[in-house]
Parts: C-alpha cells; sequence; structure tokens
C-alpha cells in the first residue's frame, strides 16, 4: 500500500496540506460579456486529520489538468468541492492568483487603453459550507493633504496600492470591487493618457487630497453600505514619494461577528 | 492646527496605521554571548480612534531614529511602548525583519562557516499587555520517503524552508527555535562542507525520509512540549526537484485557548 | 508645442528611453498547432538623438493598445517596426516576457499535465536591421555526482534553473529551446508523477548526475551544433539542498563574431 | 582524486562559474570616518579553461569565511586576488550587494535620520589586472514638467530610482554617487521631515520639475564631467504615480573606447 495510507502515531491533524504555487491558465468572464485568457497561480490544500500519515499530492494536480485546458471561473466551487471529495477531506482551501485587466476610457479625450490589477480567489470549504474571497490590489493616486496645506505651490503625490479582500454572500464581479477602490482615491490611474486627460488627472488629484488613513476609510464606508459583502480587510499602501517607506493603514471587519 | 488632529466624522476606527518597509540598522544579541550587527525592515503601525483625522507619520521615524546609530534587540519592548506612548494609541504593532547568522561546524570535518536564516520579531501591545512572537525561516534537506521506497536507488530530495512562528511567554533564543526546525528535517544545512562532510549529509538525509507532513508534525510536536510557547504556527514548504511546484503543510495551535 | 519637442542643449543622446514593466495579453502559437493565451510584461524602448529633448511615451502604450485585445507574438517584429517608425527613432528594443505552457506526457504513465517555462522575447532594429533573441527559463533536476560518488546510497540532488538566451537567424519554436535545456538536465520536470513516473525519474536523475559545470557545457555543445543559433548565453543556478546558497555557472558564445 | 579534477573533453571554457546568493556580514567605512555594519548577498564566479572538468565550489564559501567575522571592504579586492589564486583561475569576478546608510539632515528643521541605498561592488580581475565597478540604486522624487506646464495647479509626482554603475579608477566614496544622483532629481528623499521640510521638498519638487529624459542626461554630464570615473550606466525608472507602469530612460558610456 501506498506510504501515505499508513496510519499515524503522532496524534496530531494538519491544517492545511497540499501543494503551493502551481501555474495554470485560466478564464474569467468579463463584466462587459467577453472572456478573458490569463494565467493563474495556485494555492490547493486541504486538512489532514490526524490518523493519516499523508495526502495524495498527484491528485491536486490531476485536478488541476483535468478540466479543459483553461480552468473557468465558473468551475472555481466545483474545483474545490472535487478537491476535498477525492482528498477524502473535510475542509479544503483554494487560492487562485491572477492578473485582470480592464479596459478604460480616458478621462477627457475617451481614448481607451487596458489597465491590469492583481486578483486572488480565496475559496473554502469547512463543514461543507463554501465560503469566498475575493481580494483585488488596485493600483492609485494618493495626494497629501497636508503637503498640499502647507505648500505654497505643488503637493507630494505617489502611486499607492489599495487592496480590498471582501468576503461576499453573493457573486460580485472584480469591476465593482475595483471601482470601491478607484472612488476612493485622489485619482484612478490609466494606462494611456493624452494631454487634456493629463492635466484632468493632474488637477482632479490636487482637488481631492486623500490620507492613507481617508483612503482605507472611505473605502470601508463604501464596503459597509454594500450587503454583498459580509466582511473584509482594506488596505493602503502609499509608495511616499518624500520617503523611502511606505504609509500604510488597515481596516478590518466581519459584519457577521456579534 | 495640525491637519492630523482634526475631529473625523465617518465613525470609523483604524486597526493599523503607521509606517512600513523603512530599513534600520539593528544590534542582536547571539546565543553564544557575541553580538551581531544586521539590518532589519521596520513596520510599525498603532490603534486609530474613530475621532482622529489621523496619526503623526514622522514620530514613527523620529522613534526609529531615538537611539543610538543601530536598535539593540534589548531596546524591542521599549521602543514599542514608546511607541505607543508618543502616539497616543491603546495598541501598537512592531515588526522588526532581519538577517541573522549562525556559525556552524561541518558534521565530520568541524570546519566552520556561517549561515543565514530569516528572523522577524513582532511586538503588540494590547490593553497594555505585551505580546512577543518570534518567526524564524529555516532552510533545510528534505528527503522523499516514497521516492526512496519505491526507487532501486537514489531519492529525490530539495531544500526546503521550515517556517515557525511561537508565541513565547519568555525569553527564547533564535538559535532555539532554529534548532527545533533543523532538528526534525532529514538534513540540516551548512555553509561549507568538506568531501567527508558531504558524503555524511547525503546518507544523514537518505536515512531520514521526510515528507512535508511528516516535517511540520514533529516540529509541532516539538513546540508542543516546550512550555515557554504558547502558541504558534509552522509550515514547510518543500521546493520539490522534481516538479516547478512546492509540496506545503501547516499546522498551528493556540495553547492557551480552550 | 509639445515640451517634448524642445531642443535639447546638453549633447546626450540616450540610449534607450520609453516604458518599462507594462502588462499586457497576448497570443502565442504552440508547435502543436495550438495558440496559447498569456500573459505579458513589456518593456519599450527608442533610442533618443541628443538634439531632441524627450520622447512621447503616450505612444508607446498606444502601440500597445493597438492591435485587437491580444498581442500575437507574429506581429512582435511588427509592433517593433511601428514603435520604431512612430517614434521617429532610428533604433528600438522591445522585450516581452510571459509565462509559457508545454502538455507533457509522463515518462511511463503517460499521463498527461502541463508546465510552466517563463519566456522573453527580445527584439531590436538597429540600423534598419532586425535582431531577435528568444530566453527561456528551464527548471530541472540536477544530481550531485560528487555526492553520489562519495556516498555509500543517495545523492543530493536539486531543482535547477537553466536559462538559454540565444540570438536566432530563423523562427526557432520555444519547445525547441526547452527540449535543449531538458535533455542535457540530470532529468526533466513533470507537473504530475505517478508512481511508476516517480521511480523512473528518481532512477534517471541518479544515473545521469551533473555538475552545474557539465550542464551548461552539455547545452552549449547542443546551441554549438545547431545552425540556427547565431550567439548565445546559456546559465545553470543549482538551487543547492545541502547549502542555502546557489552553484552557478555561464558559457556565452558568439558565432558570427571572428 | 576529486571528480572535479578530471579532465574534460568537451574543448568549452566555461565563462563563470562559482557561487551565487551567499549571504555574509561585511563592515564598510563611511566617509564622514565611521565604520557601518551592513549584509551582503555575494556571487564569486572564476573562468574554468576547458581542460578542467569542474572548479572547487567549497574554496569560495572558505574564502568569504576566512577573515574575521565581517569582511570589510578594505580587502575586497585581496578577497578578489585570492579567490583567483586558489582557484587557479586566469580571471575572477566578485558581486557583493548591501544596504548602506546615510545619516542626513532635514533640509530646514535639520533633525537627523537615516535613510537607505542599495549599493553593489563588483570586482573583475582580467589577465591580472584589477576592475572595479560601483552600482549605486538611489531612490529621490522626480516631478513631470508637461503635468505641470499643462495643468492649473498641481503636477504628478513619483518615487524613482536612478541607478549609477561607475566603473572608477581611484577609490570613491558610496557618498560621492549618491550625490551624483540627488543632485540631479526633482527633489532628493529623506527619512524624517517635520513640517517646514514638507513644505521645502514639496516646493523644490515643484520649482525644479524633470522627465526621466533630463534626469539622466544630467546624472550623465556630471559623470563626464568626473575624471574619476573612467565609464558608466546611468538609469532612471519613474514608479508613474498616474500610470500603472514605469517611464525609463539609459546612458551608457566608455569614456576610454576611443
Amino acid at each position: 500500500p501506498d506510504v501515505q495510507n499508513y496510519p499515524d502515531s503522532r496524534k496530531l491533524a494538519i491544517d492545511k496540506v497540499g501543494i503551493k504555487s502551481i501555474r495554470h491558465p485560466v478564464r474569467v468572464a468579463d463584466k462587459n460579456g467577453g472572456v478573458q485568457h490569463t494565467i493563474a497561480s495556485f494555492n490547493m490544500y486541504v486538512y489532514l486529520p490526524h490518523h493519516f500519515k499523508g495526502t495524495h499530492m498527484s491528485r491536486f494536480v490531476e485536478i488541476l489538468n483535468s478540466y479543459e485546458r483553461e480552468i473557468s471561473v465558473e468551475n472555481f466551487e466545483d474545483m474545490l468541492r472535487q478537491m476535498v471529495k477525492r482528498l477524502e477531506a473535510e475542509s479544503g482551501h483554494v487560492e487562485m492568483n491572477f492578473p485582470y485587466f480592464i479596459n478604460k476610457k480616458a478621462p477627457v479625450s475617451g481614448v481607451e487603453s487596458m489597465i491590469d490589477y492583481d486578483v486572488t480567489f480565496i475559496g473554502e470549504i469547512k463543514d461543507g459550507e463554501y465560503i469566498q474571497t475575493i481580494k483585488v490590489v488596485v493600483p492609485v493616486t494618493s495626494l497629501c493633504p497636508c503637503s498640499k496645506k502647507i505648500s505654497d505651490y505643488g503637493a507630494h503625490n505617489q502611486r499607492s496600492h489599495i487592496t480590498i479582500a471582501a468576503r461576499t454572500n453573493t457573486f460580485v464581479w472584480i469591476e465593482d470591487i475595483v471601482r470601491m477602490a478607484e472612488d476612493n482615491a485622489s485619482c484612478e490611474l490609466y494606462g494611456l493618457l493624452k494631454r487634456p486627460d493629463e492635466k484632468y488627472v493632474t488637477e482632479r488629484a490636487y482637488d481631492n487630497p486623500k490620507f492613507v488613513e481617508d483612503i482605507v476609510r472611505d473605502v470601508a464606508a463604501t464596503l459597509n453600505a454594500d450587503d454583498r459583502i459580509d466582511a473584509y480587510v482594506v488596505e493602503s499602501e502609499n509608495f511616499e514619494s518624500i520617503h523611502n517607506h511606505s504609509a500604510y493603514a488597515l481596516i478590518e471587519r466581519d459584519k457577521k461577528a456579534s
């Protein structure tokens, strides 16, 4: 018999065991009706009770390769359920991290270009229940209110990363999460800007200064008001243009906790 | 008055706000009585109640620069307490991540060389109480029991990272945490090995095969038996030599939880 | 007029100016007749003569977005030529880095799975001439001949990265470059291995020990014998399983140099 | 005899062979008379003639460990010469990459704080001759002249990395290379800024807009005028605050080439 099936006498269950950092092509549906082909890095783990010596590592890879060439996001929950079943596990955990693109119109000229976001789908099965979290890193502009206020002209600004990890009770588009971050930044980013667009984003950021604290609070307020979201962590990291370190803030909330 | 001191009407407290990824020289005491000079990357955060608009970012940097040139690990708790006090915060969180060196004797020749470990000290003040966690990434050799068993000769082996994050109720040397990981691997690593040493480590790993599951269980058993440790997360990531992905396992336990 | 068009009096030409680290979806033709969708990171630069103050950054992004949604590898040279023309430059340089997948059959069971490679296409236009370089990072197994020879049993082995950067005078498939690396390793990698496959790769590596020096020499001999390749750099980095550092070797040759 | 000493019949010399990514403590003298303790990552390679099967990997590690605990920068050339001698090589190459700190006074308040730079010393022995290159990555602020000109108020600015790699014919302080970069940016960075300092750097950057092209040209002009420098590569990468990609420029010159 397989070494993995030997009984184990150490009486120690393993919370997560499986494979990490395996890349595979995936297919994601767009909010605008299209389909995106992208590349994901997967982490796939199951819970292992104390009386089993080991899991079956090759089965995780089999599951990844059992779909047609690309894994579709619609199959994400199914893949997780299959994994738990085939590994004979009580609970399981899959993370799927991939770049995602949104086609945007520049604010004045309307010229179109794509911009990329870093997205992670996290699915868990616990006691038969499926829990999904979507995490998106949204690059934005932040402009410092203090610098604006104390200076006769100008204000330091920089690229910032707003990260939203949201546990959802229904389907939510990646585009919707991105919007919640971009609407609460000093200004959103674009791939391509013509001169009138560049004037617009420069003035827009100056008119809309935000501390890192303001950004996470404004995003949190938006997430609080959205009933599709049960729990969240929102972070902002501002890669300060006047320092060699970041300003950082985080708010975390579970609406379902008492 | 400072913009940061304005009242805030959004009614949203911020769990963590501060600075991230700032590097500073530090000094760490060795178990053998020496002192190591190394370079740390710091994250420093405080809790911000809902009625304050912002924190004082420059004070975090002032605290880092208020010690003599190097920050000593003996000052770590003091620095955290100072931070909480000067930022007028109820709670605070500091992470200090640095490379640490241990001088080792090769197992047969006894020739000496240094090897590096990635260490993080995490300190928290909550309700006046100080909580310290030490996290160490220990690179080791793992050798696959299944590959050994089914093959007429040889066995695939590889570098693995055992990560121990331990909440401690007293002082614990970095060297002690490293030892818990190295003793439970197929074999430990060295910077410098002569030919008889290389023979020794090759045969030692072959005589001592371990699945990723075995590694985390054996480390967990060691951590369970050590009364200085109140809670822990132990992970092992094996960078499989026969695949382009990792095998991974994690055990987490809070001994103080009911 | 645009600030970029102002004359510049510093008398300093710029070797490369443009955009760096911009991601965009691409489409690559398979050797087996299929088409792969993947995500690339682009660097796009032109030469700027001393009398021009600046280049037109937005045109680079326009070129990327001027194709249908995905950029096809067949359009790579055309895109480079367009870039040089639209930027009114004498010379230009494009790098396109993306993950690429090959479907492999396991050596005994024949079970299929995909494995990923890191690929970069580098195109240059100099004096009207087009020069293409293809660079592939191929993860493999290396097994140490010294460890095998001196040990009574076992031998340390590990994952290694063989990197081939080849200047080609005709079209060469990514699959062909990958093959040159995999055939010269102790053993190639697979996504999915059943037990008889794991026995095979374990014994194959043990039967086929290679120093880092052997790997680069054997790959270099293969590249020397291939008339499609005009110049190359081959590297091997072995992530030693008995140390916390790598063994490394590099051979570089320009066959067209006198 | 050692396997490494066997003759090799493939007739292929190896340009570089040795060890990569090994960390070791080092000691660097300050321009102001002090001594800095820091941690370096080393790459150490020699040339291997075609008739030798392999190099002696363990000797590289022995050399690193043969100094007192920390390697001093004054010993850098000596270490390289020793390496070439002990490996019986004609030529050799050492790279030593480490974080380095400079204590700075804020521009108005004069408050002091440290800031870190990424430094690499590259030493080569070729035909008995010693060649040294110093490479420094200097983080700075860049402010866009176009954005300033077309906007009624504000201007986008961001953190940028100016990288200078200079081949020198005499000793040059790290501090001197850093100065060449900082003096040619829109503004330099500081760890700690009080309010009057923040006003100063904000206005200074606004008064001193620079395209990525301006930055590399102004640094190149400084390097051209400095007789201690025989050859250089200067790069600037601006992490644009209005895009999710970088603007980039590079100038390269060998003053000793005809």
